[in-house]
C-alpha cells in the first residue's frame, strides 16, 4: 500500500490539467551543490557506491526535498546504468565524468550486445521501491534513462567526447552497426523504464543528453527513431494513473515539433528555446518542461527571481482564452552546476511558485494559445 | 596593384550572384590535419609564433590550395588576436586551446578595457597584403576576427570553458559591465576588420563561436547587439567590389531570422540546421553557408560524398523559379579536425563541385523559393 500523493502538481502539470502553481524541480537536484550529498557520497565511497546502494540512494534523493519544497522527486541513479547492465564496465573517477572500461569498438562486440538480464539492475528497482516508501506520497517520483543514441554515444567513445568523433565515424560508416546498438539500446531502455514503473515510478524521463550534436536527418534517423521505439513500448499506466513520459533533448529546438510527436506526454527544452513560440507551436499537443540557463543561479537572488519570472511569463498562464489549460513544468535546462550555493536554489523556487501563482490571476492573453 | 581575381565563385555567390558551381571552402582549412601545416609549426615554435610571423601565415594560408580546388582562402590567424593586443597575453599551450594570462576578472580591469592600438595588430594586415600577393588573383581571401560576445567567453573565462560560469555570472550579475567589454570589443572588431579590408581582405568573416551558448533573449541582449554594432561600422567596399560579411553562430539555429536581419551578406549554418526550411526562411535577403557535419571526413569516400550532394540537395538549385539566384557557400559546420585523413577531404571538394554542377542542370522547382 502506498500512501495518496499529497502534491500532484507535477503529474498535472505534465498531463496539462489545472494547477495552483507551477510544478518546479531542478535536474540534478540531488548533487554534488549540497553538502550533505557530499557527505552521503563521502560515506559510499564512490559514485556507483551511491547509486547501487538502496539505503544510500534513498537518503540522498530526499535531500533537496528536506531544503526546497520543490514539486517532484527524481531517483537518484545514472543515465549509464543500462550499457553498464550490458557488461560495459562503468566507473566514475573522481572529478570526471563517467568511463566505461569496454566500449564498443569492434564488429565483434557490437553484434553481442544484447537486452541485458534486469536482474542486474535490481539495486535500481529497489531504490524506486525504497524512495517511494520514504516520500510517503509528498511528491511524485521521476524514473529515468539514457535515450538510446546518448548511451550509443558513450558506449562508442568510451565515455565524454568533445567532437564525438568515434560514434560518429561509425554512424557515416558503418550505419547498419549503429542501428543495430540503437535497436538494442531501445528495446533495454524500454524494458528498463518498464520495471522502474512497475517498481513505482510516477513518471519517466528520457534524457537525449548527445542528440543535439547530430546533424538534421542523422538526428531523426539515430536518436528520435529510437526514442520513439522507447516510448512505443513503455507502460503509460500505473494503478489507474497515467504515468507521463517526459523526452529531453540537449540542443533539440531545431526538431520541436517532431519531439513533439514522438509520443511524448512532456518535451525538456534548453534555454536556447523561446518558450512563447515553443508553447505556440506544440503547447496544444504536450506539456513543456524547462528552461532557466542553470548558470542564472550564481546572480544574487534578485537577479535570480527576475530571469525565473521571465521564463513563466514566456510560457504565460497555462489556462488558455478557451478555458482549457497548457501544461509548463519549471525546470533549469540542463542539470544543476555543483558550484550552486544551495540559498540560491531557495530564492529560486520560492519565485518559481510565488510568480506562478500570481499569473494565474491575469486575465487571460492568447499568449502561446 | 593586385592581379585580377580568376575564380569569383565565392564573392558571387556572397551576394546571390550566379555561379557555375557551388563554391566551397573549409573552416580551418589550413590546419593540424595537413602534414605541410605541421612542419611549419614546427619550424615556427609555436601556434604565435606562425601566426604573427607573416611569411610562415602566408606559407600555410596557400598550403591547402595546392592541394585542393578550393573557392576561398581564409588568412591564417586567430580569432582572439583582438584581446591579446588589449594586452591580456594570448598564448597556445602544445595540445591545448587558447589561454590568456590575464583574464578579466575584476572592475578595475573591465573598464580599464579599450581599443587596442591597431599597430599591434601589424602582422595580420601585414599577412593580408602578403597573402593577396601570393594568391595572384586564384581565389579570393576571407578576413575574419571573432565576435564581441565570443572574445568576451574567452576574456573573463581566461580560455575555453564547459559551462561559461565566470563569463555568465558577470552578464547575470554585472550586466553593465558585461555591456561595456562587449561595446569596446565591438568597435575594437569593427576597427580591425576595417584595417583588414584595407590591406587586402575581399571578404569578412565574425566567428561568434560561443553565441549558442547564450538563452534566448540573452543572445539577442549580449550578442547579436554587438555584432549588429561591428557589422555597421564595417566598410562594405573596397576598389569598386562589395566586400561581404559573413556571420556565423554555432548553435545559432533558433536565431536565423534574427541573424538574417543583422546587416550580414552571409550567414553560416551548422549541420543541426535544415538547409531547405533556411533557405525558405531568409534565402532571399542572405546567402548561406555551411553545413556539412565535419565528422563525416572520417566515413570512406563514397559516404563522403553521398552527404555532400545531401547538403546540396537540401539547398537545392540556387536559381530560383522566377529566374533570380539565391547564394550557398558550401562549408563544414564547424573547424576540420586536425584528425582528418587529408584524401577525404579532395573527395568532399570534388563532390560539391561535380554535383553543384549537375544541380543546375535540373528543371527549377520551388525548392526554397
Amino acid at each position: 500500500m502506498t500512501a495518496p500523493l499529497l502534491n500532484d502538481s507535477f503529474l498535472r502539470a505534465c498531463l496539462r490539467q489545472p494547477t495552483e502553481h507551477t510544478p518546479v524541480w531542478l535536474m540534478r537536484q540531488a548533487g554534488r551543490y549540497l553538502p550533505e550529498y557530499c557527505a552521503t557520497r563521502a560515506r559510499a565511497g564512490s559514485f556507483m557506491g551511491l547509486a547501487t546502494n538502496v539505503d544510500y540512494a534513498t537518503e540522498v534523493t530526499l535531500q533537496p526535498l528536506e531544503r526546497y519544497p520543490l514539486d517532484a522527486a527524481i531517483l537518484f541513479s545514472d543515465i549509464l546504468t543500462v550499457p553498464d547492465a550490458m557488461g560495459l564496465g562503468l566507473s566514475f573517477a573522481q572529478g570526471e565524468g563517467p568511463r566505461f572500461a569496454h566500449p564498443l569498438r569492434d564488429e565483434g562486440a557490437i553484434r553481442a550486445l544484447a537486452v541485458p538480464d534486469l536482474a542486474k539492475l535490481r539495486y535500481v528497482f529497489d531504490a524506486v521501491g525504497s524512495i517511494r516508501r520514504a516520500l510517503n506520497g509528498r511528491v511524485p517520483l521521476i524514473g529515468f534513462s539514457g535515450s538510446p543514441w546518448t548511451l550509443a554515444c558513450y558506449m562508442v567513445e568510451g565515455g565524454g567526447s568533445d567532437d564525438y568523433r568515434l560514434v560518429k565515424t561509425l554512424m557515416y560508416s558503418r550505419p547498419e552497426l549503429m542501428h543495430h546498438i540503437l535497436a538494442v539500446n531501445a528495446d533495454a531502455v524500454a524494458a528498463y523504464l518498464n520495471a522502474q514503473i512497475d517498481a513505482g515510478a510516477q513518471a519517466v524521463m528520457v534524457f537525449d543528453s548527445w542528440g543535439g550534436v547530430l546533424a538534421d536527418g542523422a538526428f531523426q534517423a539515430f536518436s528520435l527513431a529510437y526514442t520513439r521505439r522507447v516510448l512505443a513500448q513503455l507502460k503509460r499506466e500505473a494503478g489507474g494513473q497515467r504515468v507521463p513520459a517526459i523526452v529531453f533533448t540537449k540542443g533539440g529546438g531545431p526538431w520541436l515539433d517532431e519531439i513533439a510527436d514522438s509520443g511524448a506526454d512532456v518535451v525538456g527544452l534548453d534555454w536556447t528555446v523561446n518558450l512563447t513560440q515553443a508553447r505556440a507551436r506544440v503547447g496544444a499537443r504536450v506539456a513543456l518542461q524547462g528552461n532557466l540557463d542553470p548558470n542564472v543561479l550564481f546572480a544574487p537572488p534578485q537577479a535570480i527571481q527576475a530571469e525565473a519570472c521571465k521564463v513563466l511569463d514566456a510560457f504565460g498562464p497555462p489556462q488558455r482564452a478557451d478555458g482549457g489549460w497548457d501544461g509548463h513544468i519549471f525546470n533549469l535546462g540542463h542539470g544543476i552546476s555543483q558550484y550552486t550555493p544551495p540559498e540560491h536554489v531557495s530564492a529560486l523556487v520560492e519565485a518559481v511558485h510565488a510568480h506562478s501563482r500570481t499569473l494565474r490571476q491575469r486575465p487571460h492573453t492568447t499568449n502561446g494559445a
